[in-house]
């Protein structure tokens, strides 16, 4: 198998292209990528500082390194939520790779600052799957870090298989409050809300662990404990099966949504109140106080 | 397992409604289920006469049934394609039913009438798949006997998941001017085509094959000898893969598409050019030959 560029020996075929690319090529074609939905989604550019929420997994560190090789202004966002032999860990690869690329990280522990771990928390409100609680918490905390420092954008790891799945999801139902906000970029609808950029959200997670393999990120590589079962994951799996027999399904389905999305489910209504301020913490909220404050409220 | 409105023991057991049901209250939820969607899509009332697609399977088979037990006014239509090892087969299952329930029918053979069996024509056409020969075959002469016959309605045995299956197919590519047409039922939009109904639309494969056997009809089992690793077969495993995990997926995708097309996708410009009449057959067409009569032009 030899590069499509260059001849020389390949180290990946990306079946979706038909496209057989060397470790140089590869890399080089990963950063034009990145490049290009930054661009295209208007997403931030080298002037603007950008928090970067990374987890340990492949998806975030591969982020967090690409957007600094291409010369962005990141800042690292690490949410430590006490979960018990992972947390530690994957802070641990999150420093490691920070300090190689002599990047400013800021570590929020949800226990340190508010008391009670993930687990803990989700212990108290066994109606809610963790799951949930665990994807409030942490847009709350990605947003409200991002606002304390003044950064109005925050960029997630979020992958192409990530996105189909939760498309897919999406689809099933037909709901469309969540169909007309699953894009790359959603831009800022309030002062004290960033602007959300997904920049590999049209790459697979296939091609994500390859670059962070070549780039010799060390990542945190186990599943959350939690995570068993997820529909998510069975979703991928399902996607993965049709991509087998049709390589480029992933990305056209993703990608001919984005055209739909804009021509047909702009500016819908979708229903949801406006926003306004929590009254405990000022954040922005459709209710009086804002799911993560009550979270903590006593009469919860 | 006891019936859920008499008590008695129950047949069957619908996990999509958490309903199990004995043969007489099965039947009587079936008959009422398909008047219903007669009714909501007012596909057609029973003074009107409607031209029932045949093909001697236990969905189309099932639809003649229904329709004429609830007294509505049937013709029964088989399409000969000349496909050896099954046609002659699915005929006779055809013409059982037709004189039992005593149904007029209509049989059109491909090679009477046009000199070539479908497998005939497909040999001289290599460039196209015989699928998408058979289905634009069909719903000609489907479309072309109910003018002759002044009839203005073709109803159709397509079953929940088939209706499923496709309605995946065309979201995976965000196809809109298939998803825009994709309806339990397609008003006429020339004076010499048919409305196109599917009655079933609403009911699961598994719902219809119950009412075929309790209703002692004798349908042809094998599938088509071409039908074997159809996308759309695959496509129906993996959404009964999802509907074994969430029951009522299926029907909730497709119930759920309904509002949206009709909110979303309503009067969208598909980018089709008008209808005109085929300068040979007559019949309406985009281009001044018809696809139908293409295939017996002596240049193609």
């Amino acid at each position: 198998m030899k590069c499509k560029v260059c001849g020389e020996k390949a180290v990946i075929k990306l079946r979706q292209h038909n496209l057989a690319l060397c470790e140089e090529h590869f890399i080089e074609r990963f950063r034009r990528e990145v490049e290009r939905t930054l661009k295209k989604y208007e997403m931030f550019d080298r002037g603007q500082p950008v928090l970067v929420a990374v987890s340990g997994g492949k998806d975030s560190l591969s982020l967090l390194h690409v957007l600094k090789s291409l010369d962005y202004k990141v800042t690292g966002l690490f949410i430590d939520l006490g979960i018990e032999g992972m947390s530690e860990k994957a802070r641990a690869k999150v420093e490691e790779l920070a300090a190689r690329l002599d990047v400013e990280l800021v570590v929020v522990s949800l226990k340190d600052k508010y008391g009670e771990s993930l687990p803990e928390i989700a212990k108290r409100r066994p109606q809610h799957r963790i799951c949930s609680l665990c994807g409030m918490i942490k847009r709350y905390l990605m947003n409200k870090t991002a606002y304390d420092l003044g950064i109005k954008v925050v960029a997630t790891g979020h992958n192409l298989d990530d996105e189909v799945s939760s498309l897919l999801s999406n689809t099933l139902r037909w709901d469309v409050s969540y169909l007309a906000k699953q894009s790359p970029y959603l831009p800022s609808v309030h002062p004290k809300l960033a602007a959300r950029a997904k920049p590999l959200a049209f790459l697979t997670e296939r091609e994500i662990a390859a670059y962070a393999i070549l780039s010799e990120i060390d990542f945190h590589r186990e599943a959350c404990p939690f995570s068993r079962g997820a529909k998510t994951l069975f979703y991928k799996h399902l996607l993965n099966e049709i991509e087998v027999r049709s390589p480029g399904t992933k990305l056209r389905f993703y990608r001919e949504f984005q055209s739909f999305r804009k021509r047909y489910l702009r500016d819908i209504d979708t229903g949801m109140p406006p926003l306004r301020e929590c009254k405990i913490c000022g954040m922005p909220t459709s209710l009086e106080v804002c799911a993560f404050c009550r979270l903590f409220q006593r009469d919860n």
